[in-house]
């Protein structure tokens, strides 16, 4: 079993640090924050005495490999340690120091494992500061090239490989250089659904499809006191609208469809000036391909119809555009028999959250382990899982990578 | 008759100083960009040989008096030279400089005026940066405290005392010590009548409610795909569905109500983060002190109902109010007889906007003149009035002062 107390005594020490000047956790991707927590994990990663790589997207590598089986493809276990604004403790950090945790007891244990075991931080899976999310290990499986990556322009205006240079973190791998046997991760569900059904380990089957995108719209500026209501080209009523068609949509399905603007800026901004610009983003996901195509579709006829009604221009780009992912059913088993093992009830389910897990599956066969989320709440200082909860999930994991890597 | 090249040449001169990096107009109250303005202004009047006094909230006064007339009221001509964010030229140093124009003109001629006449520009008519709007002008009615005033904390933090202190416009003459006899501003419309109608004066008999309000919602941030459409505590959407209902409502009565949300700010503003408050501001307008009362009573059983039903707590600020003015009828009318008097159509109507008449009204016979605005636009770099409409309005302007003044 798992050293309990070491693995929820390093998610402590890495939620305390680097909080911002009003206690919040902001790790966002290749700030100062995210620097000093690197450097914890890759101190860690030293102490546990294992290979250290850090790739061009400042992806952070942990090996465990021996002369015996370095020649075999490792077992990778990953996640990430970026945070949104406000964030919780566990999300991505648990999964990434469980990692390290397992392969530290395996090779406390005299364990000798058939292949390298590894654990990876990936770099932005938040995708709050630079888009798309899953940034690093999207690069990892292919998905996109590191210059494009690198010349990411984030929300404070910031590029992405200035950032990771300037922190310490634009490593020298080439993204990509180690190809897994199988990839694994360890995640709080931020859900509700183990909870609701008092369920302690979930067998990640599959992962809904993410379309995110950036909406513009331009009226005109004009006095709120002595514009009609009629000749207004009010481009924040014309945002409030989008915002109000999502929700009603998403709402009246009986589908799984959500639909969420998390960001919103109107100009110029001003108590009496009607807004002549306004910018917010689409989340929209759904776990059916089919159904994520028919939302968008609904979305852009809308703000067809709408730019008309309204009077107003309207741009859209795209951020990010992930299909569903079906996870390796045999390694759904292997989660499903170690929870059954421990005595441990276990639930095949979706994952409503993009991972790592997600990229990684496109080059590996791949599945994702949940534990629940108190009141179903994440990206939110509540974020919580009890300490059982979290160590139970650990040794889950130590049970799969032992099988996986025996 | 009044120097139209001098009066044209010094709008344009106001309108040019204190861009911001982007050539916007952004002159808000107590800004390096007002100084520079405040700056042009004195030195006009101190050209026109006026006495010049700055009272403790940065009202501005161009006095032209003499031994013989020092004891009687004086006719005071008022504007103001703050300015929205990207804003025109015109909204308010119009009216201070055809105010001067006028003054100028008057003792060019040799006219020996029956009591002083003296031009005032009020700070902070906008409310932009901070409120209440028609600060200035407020104060000097003795309709708000001085103290509160310079306390008031502004959209970034800066108290407006302390700005004034920094930027030298806090003056030692104690507000309202200037007794107007009569007031009369000069203002473009910044609405679309005069032009609609092709009329150039107007006699403006009225000005409209205003009630401004902040109103912050708390909702329960959580994520963006995990969290069902059922279980979410939005702040955003609630925020989107008072846009809707404001401007839903204002459009399908057949009253002349406006309602414009012209701020916005979502928290923690996230791509993938349900918003956990949204703050904005909600301007609404009334010609009709029953209807207004009306709407506001309307909004708050609306946030009531939408509390509950969305599942988020509100609370609401009140940041200005103002109830309808009725101007002086005898002005109205001299205004009238002067448009006539040059021929010029004419025209009574209300005032959209909020104007420091509006405040000045309180103590003495007051009333308004309009020219007409482009395309109705306002608060806008592309506000624009013809020069001869310009000259048109200052020469009635300048009509109504030698009668009132006579
Ligand atoms: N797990 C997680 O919060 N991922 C961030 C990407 C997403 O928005 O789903
Ligand atoms: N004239 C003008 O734009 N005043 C600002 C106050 C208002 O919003 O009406």
């Amino acid at each position: 079993a798992v050293d309990a107390q070491r693995l929820l005594g390093r998610i402590r020490e890495l939620g305390a640090a680097g909080r911002d000047g009003e206690g919040r956790l902001v790790r966002l991707a290749a700030s100062d924050a995210d620097r000093l927590g690197r450097d914890l994990f890759v101190g860690w990663l030293r102490q546990a005495g294992l290979d250290i790589a850090v790739d061009r997207v400042g992806n952070i590598f942990g090996i465990w490999q021996s002369a015996d089986n370095a020649a075999q493809a490792p077992l990778l276990i990953g996640s990430h340690i970026d945070t949104v604004i406000d964030a919780g403790i566990y999300d991505g950090c648990y999964g990434v120091l469980a990692g390290l945790e397992v392969i530290e007891t395996l090779k406390a244990s005299g364990f000798s494992p058939s292949r390298p075991v590894a654990v990876a931080a990936f770099t932005n899976e938040e995708g709050v500061r630079y888009t798309p999310d899953m940034m690093g290990s999207l690069v990892h499986a292919g998905g996109i090239g590191v210059e494009t990556v690198l010349a990411a322009v984030g929300t404070d205006g910031s590029v992405l490989g200035q950032e990771l240079a300037r922190i310490g973190y634009a490593g020298d791998q080439e993204p990509g250089f180690l190809k897994p046997h199988a990839y694994l991760e360890l995640h709080i569900e931020q859900g509700p659904v183990l909870e609701r059904e008092g369920v302690p380990i979930g067998a990640v089957e599959n992962l809904q499809g993410i379309s995110w995108q950036r909406i513009t719209i331009d009226g005109v500026a004009n006095h709120a006191g002595t514009t009609p209501m009629s000749m207004r080209s009010d481009a924040g009523h014309a945002a409030a609208r989008v915002i109000t068609f999502l929700h009603d949509r998403a709402k009246a399905s009986n589908k799984p469809t959500v639909a969420t603007v998390g960001t919103m800026r109107f100009e110029p901004n001003a108590i009496n000036v009607i807004p002549s610009r306004a910018i917010f983003t689409v989340d929209l996901r759904d776990p059916d391909e089919q159904r994520l195509q028919a939302e968008e579709a609904a979305l852009a006829a809308y703000l067809e119809h709408l730019a008309a009604a309204e009077n107003v221009a309207i741009s859209v780009e795209r951020l990010a555009r992930f299909e569903p992912v079906i996870f390796d059913i045999r390694i759904v088993e292997l989660i499903e028999a170690a929870a059954k093992n421990h005595g441990l009830g276990v639930k095949r389910m979706t994952s409503g959250a993009g991972h790592d897990a997600q990229m990684m599956a496109r080059i590996a066969p791949a599945a994702m382990i949940f534990v629940p989320s108190a009141g179903g709440i994440s990206h939110n200082p509540r974020e919580h899982t009890e300490d059982a909860e979290l160590v139970a999930g650990a040794n889950i994991l130590l049970d799969v990578v032992t099988e996986l890597a025996k």
